[in-house]
Formats: structure tokens, C-alpha cells, sequence
């Protein structure tokens, strides 16, 4: 590979930025529009960066048509914090919530909601062995529940709903993080959103939570105020500084995806580059991928080679093409190409082309 | 002002970053050291990443001679979020910690500590219109308490510990997210050392906390998995996805100050800094600063003018000769001066002689 040249990223995360995105932050980085200094050096409440915040702010509501009736918060911690924050403000202590378990993500949420009360695991994949999810008709849901949690994408086992539950009144609570912005999706439906930002959102380090209003003000004394959401959203996101650079950063991808014509147009891009790469697995017999149609992840492709002491040659054969990180989970095995927003159709050509000469080779 | 020149950074934070370290950064943003993809877009648990965050860690031991019994911890969520992992991690249910009151971060740790249990307001400073530092001997001390905790420096209002408290036994835990890194501290006096990064370390966003092992697997019931010192120590700060960019960031400015000679020499031109601006302001009539002698920050240096009228034009001269962010916080007036590790003598010789020559044309 030549060294100067960019390579095809499939990492699932910190995952690929939108060159463009990474040539306008390299461009400003030592002088932001003509001021002198960098964004990594505005106090986060000077004029400057506010319209940067604002601007991120409004781009984000614009991409997803969020209602005015919905908070957008840009925190820290990742969504692994985000997962203690959601019982801490939306549980009462004598409540129950109902969570789908559909894998990994979805465990270590249901682990840590379980130390603040009690959570009902109202269906599991663990039956379908994690390769399909249990229809609605299936589940065992709780009365009176206080919400219900879900993972729209599992990013190891690259299982992702293509469909939204319908609770009624009962807040829906889902883990984004592996496919906001992949697809249009309707918020209203939604009690919060939250998205760890490093694989569609920009650097890891922020995590971006949207939720209804109606929602804030319950949280239980024990909270920590930095993880109270209404604190947050009472302070817009500045209860003290927050990761200044990370939200501006994401804010240059909301502009990008403006500019590539929004979650539409990313629908139809990443269905066209989700096909060529299932494709390319189903008409072989040297690569598998074992979920079900219905619920293979757009984002995230794991796939197994016929043998596995070939994932090594194959490996080694891509980093010297410059596609990069295709190793799967190391509680999954085999491949795994995630293939987010910033991993254009070149990349999924590139990877194609690849595998069938690989497969020539070695099949 | 030429706006292609960088400008003289004075704000308190986020603050000032070495220019050397942001031109490394941006040579190398799009394509990290010939391997085709930004620092931003690699994996927290790739062999590239884990070198870059090890020698930061490394950098940052090196600098402050952290002893081996030490962890170093790379976390989120800002100095305000360890308000609340402090007692969740260090104070029993039914124990008693006491804090020391010497301005407004003080006074959120104390408010933030006291949901958590019983916490005693060893000494204020407000005895002294927070003018000045009660002496240890004037403490009223707990006995058996779990921790002291103390903010060594006060962003603020521009008051800076200049002796370590000696309390035995009792761990020692500091808030110096403004005065890291300024100039030698004896690392094994404390318990817990804790800093934002956005003042002397890197972007905000992230928190560097360095804590005695000893102190560690205390944490109570409630603390969110994500705000367990223990369990991020066990993990090496990745316990989940960490802020990398800030991190990376972080190990360039360790980098830069190792090539400036350390602490030590920090220590020296931080002296000659401060030197040159309280004689400044002292040797005129027309500046002032109300802190007693011994108290004064090293860092943060709050003065008046003599008539708060030319605050306005004082501030609208200063930027035309960029001399940015010299306006004091709101809840103090006037202007302040932040003059952390990464501005330089120049930009202090720059600010005096604009002092002088508004003095001479309004004093």
C-alpha cells in the first residue's frame, strides 16, 4: 500500500471519518475561521463556539427530524455510562423495566440497569442462538413498565432490527449507537435515542442523547448530578465544559451528511453497499454469514471464511491492500466489516474485489 | 490583527494548547504515521492506539514521578463528574470526609460530596473574603476521616495552595485540574490527584486522575460500573471506548513538555510569567489583585482596573492586539489572566505592555 494514500477503514469503532470531514478540521486546526486559535482552545462560552455547538445542534435535529418536544444532549462516558444514567433517571426504585436481549451490548446493559432495580429481560435472541430476533408476538412484557431497552444494532454479532417495537405509552429506549443516522427512523416513536459517537457521529469520547421532554426531572437521588439528564438539558450540555472538540467534529459530519443529502441518501448508499457485501458472502460457498435475512445488520458484516486457518493469510492479505481492521470480535470470530457512513461504496467494492480473488486462491 | 497569525490565548479553559503540538496534530490527522488512517479513526485496542496511549501514560509518569504503586486513570466526564466518583468511591455510607472551602470549585465538590454522606467543612477561605488561605493549624479537622480533599488551585478567583496540607494517614485528594504539570509536586504525599484536562493537559473532555492502589475496590453499591475507579484501573482506562483524540492529544503535550525539560523547567518560566504580571500589576496604581501575597495563583491571575468603565475598551484593545479571553468570570468581574503552560513569556510581555500603554492613555 502506498503509504501516503488513505486506506478503507472496516473498523467498528473509533471507525472511519469522512475524508472531507478530516481535511476542513486539519485546515482549521491551528486557526479556526481567521480567530486565531484553535476550536480545542475556545472556552466552550464564547461566541465562537456556541454558534459551533448551536450549528451541530440544529444540523443533527434537521438530519433526524427531531421534534421541538425532544432534547438533543452531547455528554461524555460513552454508552456504557449511558446505561447506568437510563435507570438512574427513568427507574423509579419500585419500578420494573422491560430490556431484549439481542447480544453483547444488550447484556451489558441489562447488567448494569439490574444494580438499580428491577429489570425484566422481556425476550432473548440466546434462543435463535443470536441469529435472529424473537418477534414481538413473543414477548413477555412487563405491566406497567417504566420503559423498554433494546440495542437497534448489535455491533459484535451485527444482528439489527429492521423494525421498531410498538409499546404503546411505555417509553421506548434504544441503543443507536452501531446505525443512527444510517437509515431514516421516526423519533416521535422514541422516548431516547442515545448513540455512542465513535462509529456514526465522529470521535469517541461523546455520546449523543435525544429525549422526550416529558421524561426529564425523574431522577433518583443517588444520581450523580453530571449524570442527571435534566441537569444537562436545563444547562445545554454545559453543566461544566463538555468535549468541545468531539461535538464540533461531529458537527463538520452533520454538515457532510447535509451535504451528501441527508439520512435518505445514506439509506440508499449504505442498502447498495450492504447488498454487494451479503451478496458476495451468499453466492459462495467459501464465506458465510449465519443471521437471518431479516436481521443482518447493515452496519456491521461478520463473516466466516470456509477455514479458519485461513483468517490469518486473509488478513495479513488485506492490511496490504489498505483494508484495514476486518478481524472479527474476539468473542465471534472469523471477519467482521463494519461499514458505516464514512466507509463509501469504493471500500465495499474494494473488499469485494478482494474476497473473490482470495477465495480463487484459497477456496 | 493578522489573521493568519495565532493569537495570544489567555482564556481559563478550555485553554491554550503548545502550538508545536497542534502542528504535529495536524500533520499527521489524516494519516497517522504512514498507516492510512487518523488517530480519530482506530481502534482503542490496536496495536497503533495502545502504543500511543501506554507512552503517554508513561510521558505523564515520567513528568510527575508517579511511584509504581499509582494507577493512572484516562477518563471522562471532567473534573465535576469525579465531585461525585470521589465519595462514591472513597467515603463509606457511614463515614465522614472533609473538604477545605477556598472558592466556587470548592464549594461544587462540597455540594456534590454532601448528597453522598457526611462531609465536614474543615477550613474556608471566606473567612478572608476568599482573599486569602487559612493555615492548617486553624482546620477543624474530623477525626477518622476518609479523605481531605482540596482544590489546590481556584480558576476563579486566583488562589493557589503554596504548601501541601500534612495530615498523616488521612488520604490527601486534589483537585489540580489548573495547576498539573505547572511545577514539581510530590505525587506520593497524596491520595487521589485529579485534573481536567482542558487547562494544562490536552482538550476537554477528558480527566486525568492518578490514584494510591491501596484506595481502590471501595466503590459503594451505587457508583455506575463507568465511574469505578477500580474497575477502570482493572481495564486500563478502556473499560469501555475511551475519549482516544483527547488522549493522543494529551501524550503530545506530555511529549512537548519533556522537550521543554520537564516540570521543573515549567516551574522556572511559570515563576518568570507570574513574576512579570503581579509586578505589573502591583507597581501600578491603576491594576490590581486583592489575593494575599502568599496565595496567589501561579495560573489564573484576576486583576481590576481602576475604574470598571474601561473594562469595556480595555477588553476591545486587547483583541485588536490579539490578546484574546482577558475578560474575569462573571461571578468575579474585571479581567483575568490565564497563563498556563502553554502561553508563553511573550504573550505575558505582550499583555504587560498593552497594560502599560492603556494605563498611560486611560490611567
Amino acid at each position: 500500500m502506498d503509504v501516503s494514500k488513505r486506506a478503507f477503514n472496516f473498523c467498528a469503532g473509533p471507525a472511519a471519518l469522512p475524508e472531507a470531514v478530516l481535511q476542513r478540521a486539519q485546515a482549521e486546526l491551528l486557526d479556526w475561521q481567521g480567530k486565531g486559535l484553535s476550536v480545542m482552545e475556545m472556552s466552550h462560552r464564547s461566541e465562537e463556539y456556541t454558534s459551533i455547538a448551536e450549528k451541530a445542534e440544529q444540523d443533527l435535529r434537521d438530519l433526524m427530524e427531531i421534534p421541538s418536544d425532544y432534547k438533543v444532549l452531547f455528554l461524555q462516558g460513552g454508552a456504557s455510562q449511558q446505561f447506568a444514567e437510563i435507570p438512574l433517571n427513568l427507574l423509579p426504585e419500585d419500578g420494573v423495566a422491560d430490556y431484549v436481549d439481542t447480544g453483547i451490548w444488550s447484556k451489558k446493559s441489562i447488567e448494569e440497569a439490574s444494580r438499580y432495580g428491577n429489570i425484566n429481560v422481556a425476550a432473548s435472541a440466546k434462543a435463535y442462538d443470536y441469529f435472529a430476533i424473537p418477534g414481538q408476538n413473543d414477548w413477555q412484557l412487563s405491566k406497567d413498565a417504566a420503559y423498554l431497552h433494546y440495542a437497534s444494532n448489535e455491533t459484535i454479532g451485527g444482528l439489527q432490527f429492521d423494525w421498531v417495537p410498538e409499546l404503546g405509552d411505555v417509553p421506548l429506549v434504544a441503543d443507536m449507537s452501531s446505525d443512527i443516522l444510517s437509515r431514516p427512523i421516526d423519533v416521535s416513536k422514541f422516548g431516547l435515542i442515545y448513540a455512542g459517537a465513535q462509529k456514526n457521529i465522529g470521535p469517541s469520547g461523546l455520546v449523543v442523547t435525544i429525549v422526550r421532554e416529558d421524561l426529564l426531572g425523574r431522577a433518583r437521588s443517588v444520581c450523580p448530578t453530571m449524570l442527571n439528564y435534566k441537569v444537562a438539558a436545563d444547562n445545554g450540555s454545559m453543566y461544566n465544559t463538555p468535549a468541545t472538540f468531539s461535538w464540533y467534529l461531529s458537527g463538520l459530519v452533520f454538515e457532510w451528511l447535509k451535504e451528501q443529502g441527508g439520512v435518505a441518501a445514506m439509506e440508499r448508499i449504505n442498502r447498495a453497499k450492504k447488498d454487494l457485501l451479503y451478496s458476495a458472502i451468499d453466492t459462495s460457498d467459501f464465506y458465510s454469514n449465519p443471521i437471518a435475512h431479516n436481521a443482518r445488520s447493515w452496519m456491521n458484516v461478520p463473516f466466516r471464511l470456509a477455514d479458519e486457518k485461513l483468517d490469518k493469510p486473509f488478513l495479513v492479505g488485506a492490511d496490504a491492500r489498505g483494508l484495514l481492521n476486518l478481524k472479527g470480535h474476539r468473542s465471534v470470530g472469523g471477519m467482521r466489516a463494519s461499514i458505516y457512513n464514512a466507509v463509501g461504496l469504493d471500500a465495499v467494492e474494494a473488499l469485494v474485489a478482494y474476497m473473490a480473488e482470495f477465495e480463487k486462491e484459497h477456496g
